[in-house]
């Protein structure tokens, strides 16, 4: 591996020092401020109880490190004119962020309330953590930021996924060692592998060891250094160790690790783009180990504060009410000597910014992180492309997730030079049927190699890791940062980032609010190996309810597809990739599913979202006897087939059938912009006849979404309700009451006066169930004739 | 640290080696076999293809390494006479497992049918992924097994769980390298920092690196070796390394392994526990590094599937109708020499089973592993001993967590000897006000500390790290050996293991099913610091969709409470605690909140889980005009308020209040087994009246449970939709909607007749939201005639 050639400039100036020193207490000064202050912000009167805010909320404990960080950065970004983005894995140090950011200018920019001079130092303070203000944590209000910093666990993955396809852009990450015991964060460590020195950037994780978390030590920060090192150089990091309490101290030795990392960065970038990669980079971090809550009160009521878990959030409670807490604040906020900082009208000295970079390479305002200004339109082909034909419905077969695999090879070849579209996936790329984008592009690996490895290739942009924390995280970033992407995921195991989805909900509704955040490209997922088909996995591989989490979100979000075929599965997928702040949920099947619509019906019926298929069902112009709707491959399968058992053996019934692919149109159109009228839904289904629908998923979502409507005292719901085993597909269905034989039975209960009619039918149906059960015990497949059946009518 | 004294016997004798392998030739041909075949177990007569299952399903790469280290730990069990129990990480490797109990008898005491013969061997093979027979993982239905081998993650949480005060146990772990990517696994290393080497047993992790996952190199395997080994001792371990794909040179190395690590364990935990405990102990563990699909088909078609990912599953995939795949099996199966393994009759022969412990001691009988049999009642004192007094309703506040915290306190001390609880979460024991906790038992904690460290102790059963998938990993470790536990977490955050939650419930669903397994102890959650009171954190952290997640599960499995008051959460937790094979969601705050019941009132209106508060109320006697629900702590504050203000300026209105606890009761009968009748339904909320519900979470889940019911159509819900920041308590009712003032409009718009009448109320209303909305942008608090609010009627 190149050994680092120092720079010569690794030793501060006195007068680098004291700016310096100047930046990180003017952001401490105005962190603390934003805490407590409401009034005065300049402290040019004595500190009183009406000048504090009457709520003390907001975290100090972490924010000296942070503004630490975001001095020091500023310093190398100017020295070095770098492109740079920080993530602040311990984002509830929102003061800081926000400091830094007002410091740099670059808050004023989007807020000119919050102007760089005393009354906007005002403003800043009192809207923190404020009704009607800003939120304690660093959000998406907070500029400069692609990382909210509420649940812990994902800095590290994001800064990856920033880092991706944006060779000039160096991304620092700042994490806590609280978030550091997380799983996705120390499974992201090993992110390096996936790194390619030519075409992506470079990351520098900085591990913050302050030692405590809310109120327990944290076990990186105490571990023995020597066992620390060895596990981050077991992650594959070379270690630059920043350690101290004296601020002159960890200010030098801050700024020799930095220019040591970015020196060793540059090399390694240097080597592997004009000699090609060698060995695989042994990329440098860094470890800041400083007190927590530095700078702040030493001791309060007599207990130890400062370097203590006591700092995490308000360390001095009682200002308003407890003279003592109001002396000890106000001494700790004249401590920075802010008269020293700011100008008497508030604006900060030159000394304060003489660190500051210019223009969109402030942290506060570099265009990374407000992706969507970079966001270039994905070139997609035509769908007839990819299309398959379909002469008849229902007669031949394809693996939809297959056919979009074409078109996400053609995608991947037409961005080989933009690079700004990647397919993430654990482990399952082929798995799901996507192996054709492999022609198009290998799998990102910077490990080691044999000769019986295929599609491995350094400069990849299929990322294939057994993390889906991974997966999600990184294609955040990404996103985030204005590219393209799509997570191909086994349908039960995407509960695995439940709550990383959720996260990124609340960030794009929020951001979707903020005008000066541009739409970022949608985070789309293809939920595929559903299901209904586990025959080699079984019940633990069983779980639709991913559309019901979502589903529970902000609806200008969220957008649920359930393609019944190839063809809808291409539209739908176009679309997903075309849009913007959303997030796609889009379930598919990977097994041979039969074609139902020509690509031109397809697309009609997907700009639709759900319609009538008057070729599948019986009436003749009036009102049907009874609807039988569909949503999902299988379901949709099982219906057809109902259907023509319908036609063959009771050929009087008027049945109509309505397939769904957009789930959020069966909503009240007040409840999401896709959302059907009434007029809309009961010319589908009706306002009053027997609607039997065979549902993809949990039956009772179906409910949830139509209760308000005229007719839902007649819908009647299949689908999964948990019960499953490794066993066949249509046994699968049969366990689940969602076969075609059950459905039949369904619609001579519900239907008036069929039961009494039909009963000799509805017999032929029970008995053929019985009949299934028989053979499957005795031949371990499928009845042949569920297997080999095909629309035919 | 203690050095380990070697013991003589580590070199295996010929005859231990010729027997050990036998056993391992056994398993290995006894997990193809399963794979494979539906006739001809032993091969008595030649290959035919009506020999082989018409589906061929499983996975075969991870089988022989598991099987080696069945047979290993046979060996070691045997010979020292061990405690042991193995949890199987790559548990898709289903059919070694079920070999391995095969062999040592376990499976067939408990399926008598698949008896340890040449029939009983034919139906093990049979019922492999065979519809009605076993799932192709390793499930409940496997003897000795505590962990499903479906999502990857948790092999090493549970591990740790079901060590934990445990000390005669030894708990081995296999972890696939493909597991090893995940968070989960990840975070899982830093146990060892947790665990008591004093009270609790060992746990001996076996890194199982094959090289691929399903379709990639597995990283951990791609790693120098070196790189590799910095990565463990930086876990705190002491790696063992075996490798090769040489029989037996591997099984005498894999010998000398475990003897040593054996001997280094019990070295450690003599000298903590006859000399206390010193500097942490760093554990041994062994690398085994073996070929994915060892010992089965070198090539198949041309292509090198020994040592790839091509033998992840099923190696040879068209052996039906493929003669040169036929014959390839049968010369693989054969390999194995099958002739010297087992008798004519199927038994196997003495050289197979002389490795194999007996009785209890065998991994496939352990009762460890069936916990429930070794479970206790808890010992749970009188409610009456914690509860809080209640003279009058709505008057005196107390934080219900900290009650229960006095509850957990005296359960803590109870149990001091048995050493059979434990309470976990995400740093926020005290946060959540539980902290009484403390004065009965320390947090866990072996690493380093320091002067102002509090509540740590080497003895702890408070587990506190910041890894929800920790925390409950471990949990479920500890209860599936068959001992209690809580995890109280945040609300919002508990998404992080809506995975895990799913596979747990579906074992206990399961699990419930085999009546040789005895009920183990409910996995208990509370959540708190809930999306009502993030006043410190804001949107991030508010999400209430837990229980709508759970209650897609299994309906004898889950169970959902939202006590309103101190006294009603003693009452479910201590049902909780009692009870078994559930999973129990309580949602409580920890904010000061009113108490309602007395400690009588509140037992039965928990029993009833949904009652009518007649005082509350304002009908006599006869059906109300309005029913005002309300379920959770803050909505059943917002129903008091409305209902005292409906008294106060609508006094001729006849008013009832219900107050649901039980979320399930909610459901139909048939639904769930605490579902109400209509007719209990309709006599608590009629059948025609308006009711108004006041719901903690998604509106619609009540939508969801109720929708069959009569009076669906007059149910109008409130309840958080996804408006939130960092606010204040009120401001965020106002927000969703929640708020007294707005349930009292709704009143007024939905009972008919009154809009006209009480116009005049409904602006008042109105006009006490705007006075709200002015008051919180300049004061930052709450109204004072909301903050000051008691329940005075």
């Amino acid at each position: 591996m190149p050994k680092v050639e120092h720079r010569k400039a690794t030793a501060l100036s006195d007068d680098e020092l004291r700016t310096l020193d100047a930046h990180w207490r003017a952001a401490n000064y105005l962190a603390a401020g934003q805490i407590y202050l409401m009034a005065n912000p300049l402290l040019t009167e004595p500190l009183e109880p009406e000048h504090i805010k009457p709520r003390l909320l907001g975290h100090w404990g972490t924010s000296p490190g942070l503004n630490l960080v975001y001095t020091h950065l500023n310093r190398v970004i100017k020295a070095r004119a770098l492109d740079a983005l920080c993530v602040w894995g311990p984002g509830h140090g929102g003061p800081s962020v926000l400091a830094g950011s007002w410091l740099d200018g670059s808050y004023s920019e989007i807020h000119p309330d919050v102007s760089r001079d005393a009354p906007g130092m005002e403003r800043l303070f009192r809207q923190f953590s404020f009704p009607g203000g800003v939120p304690s944590h660093v959000a998406p209000e907070v500029p400069g930021s692609i990382h909210e910093g509420g649940e812990l666990g994902y800095s590290l993955a994001h800064a990856y996924g920033a880092a991706f396809d944006n060779p000039d852009l160096v991304v620092a990450c700042v994490i806590g060692d609280g978030e550091a015991e997380t799983g996705p964060l120390a499974a992201s460590w090993h992110s390096n592998k996936f790194l390619d020195p030519v075409h992506d950037g470079a990351v520098l994780p900085i591990l913050h060891l302050n030692g405590y978390k809310i109120a327990n030590p944290a076990v990186l920060s105490r571990l023995p250094e020597a066992e620390l090192d060895a596990l981050l150089r077991g992650y594959g990091h070379e270690p630059l160790h920043v350690t101290g309490d004296d601020p002159a101290g960890v200010h030098r030795a801050m700024a020799r690790a930095l220019d040591d990392a970015l020196d060793q960065i540059a090399l390694l970038q240097r080597t592997a783009r004009e000699e090609g990669i060698g060995e695989r980079a042994h990329w440098p971090m860094i470890v800041l180990r400083t007190p927590k809550g530095w700078t702040g009160p030493a001791e309060v009521d007599g207990l130890p504060v400062e370097g203590t878990w006591r700092s995490h959030q308000v360390p001095l409670a009682g200002v308003r009410e407890n003279p003592e807490h109001l002396r000890q604040l106000e001494a700790w906020l004249r401590s920075y000597r802010p008269e020293e900082l700011f100008h008497p009208d508030g604006r900060p000295v030159a000394d304060v910014l003489a660190c500051v970079p210019e223009g969109g390479r402030r942290l506060g305002a570099t265009p990374h992180a407000n992706g969507g200004l970079l966001t270039h339109d994905l070139p997609i082909r035509s769908l007839d492309s990819f299309a398959v034909p379909v002469k008849k419905p229902g007669t031949t077969l394809h693996e939809p997730t297959r056919i979009l695999g074409d078109l996400l090879q053609q995608v991947m070849k037409d961005t080989a030079a933009r690079r700004d579209f990647r397919l993430v996936g654990p482990d399952e790329t082929a798995s799901n049927r996507l192996q054709a984008v492999f022609d198009a592009s290998g799998k990102a690996w910077q490990a080691g190699t044999l000769q019986t490895d295929e599609h491995l290739d350094r400069h990849g942009r299929v990322m294939e890791i057994l993390s889906e924390h991974l997966c999600q995280g990184w294609l955040e970033g990404y996103l985030l940062t204005g590219r393209h992407g799509l997570f191909s995921c086994y349908e039960a195991f995407v509960h695995i980032v439940d709550s990383m989805v959720n996260q990124h909900i609340k960030w794009l509704r929020t951001s979707r609010r903020l005008p000066w955040r541009a739409p970022i490209p949608s985070l789309n997922y293809l939920l595929t190996s559903h299901v209904w088909r586990q025959d080699h996995n079984g019940f633990s591989h069983q779980d639709p309810g991913f559309v019901d989490h979502v589903l529970n979100k902000s609806p200008e979000v969220v957008r649920v597809y359930l393609p019944p075929d190839a063809n809808t599965l291409l539209s739908v997928a176009d679309h997903a990739l075309r849009s913007r702040d959303y997030v796609n949920v889009i379930v598919a099947g990977k097994q041979p599913c039969f074609d139902w619509l020509p690509m031109d019906a397809a697309r009609a019926h997907c700009a639709r979202g759900a319609g009538i298929w008057e070729w599948a069902g019986t009436e003749n112009g009036g009102e049907p006897d009874v609807v039988l709707a569909c949503a999902g491959d299988v379901p949709t399968q099982e219906v057809l087939a109902a259907a023509q058992l319908l036609r063959r053996h009771l050929p009087g019934l008027a049945v109509r059938v309505v397939n769904v692919v957009d789930m959020t149109r069966l909503m009240p159109r007040e409840e999401h912009p896709h959302g059907m009228s009434d007029f809309e839904y009961d010319g589908l289904f009706t306002r009053d006849k027997p609607v039997i629908f065979a549902y993809h998923g949990y039956p009772w979502l179906i409910h949830r979404l139509a209760y308000r409507r005229t007719g839902h005292p007649n819908l009647h719901v299949r689908g999964y309700k948990e019960s499953g085993t490794t066993t066949t597909p249509f046994d699968m269905v049969v366990r689940n009451d969602l076969d075609r034989y059950r459905l039949v039975m369904d619609v001579i209960d519900r239907v008036p006066g069929l039961a009494v009619r039909a009963a000799a039918e509805r017999q032929r149906m029970a008995d053929a169930r019985t009949r299934h059960h028989a053979w499957i015990r005795e031949h371990g497949t499928d009845l042949p004739e569920v297997a080999d059946w095909t629309w035919n009518a």
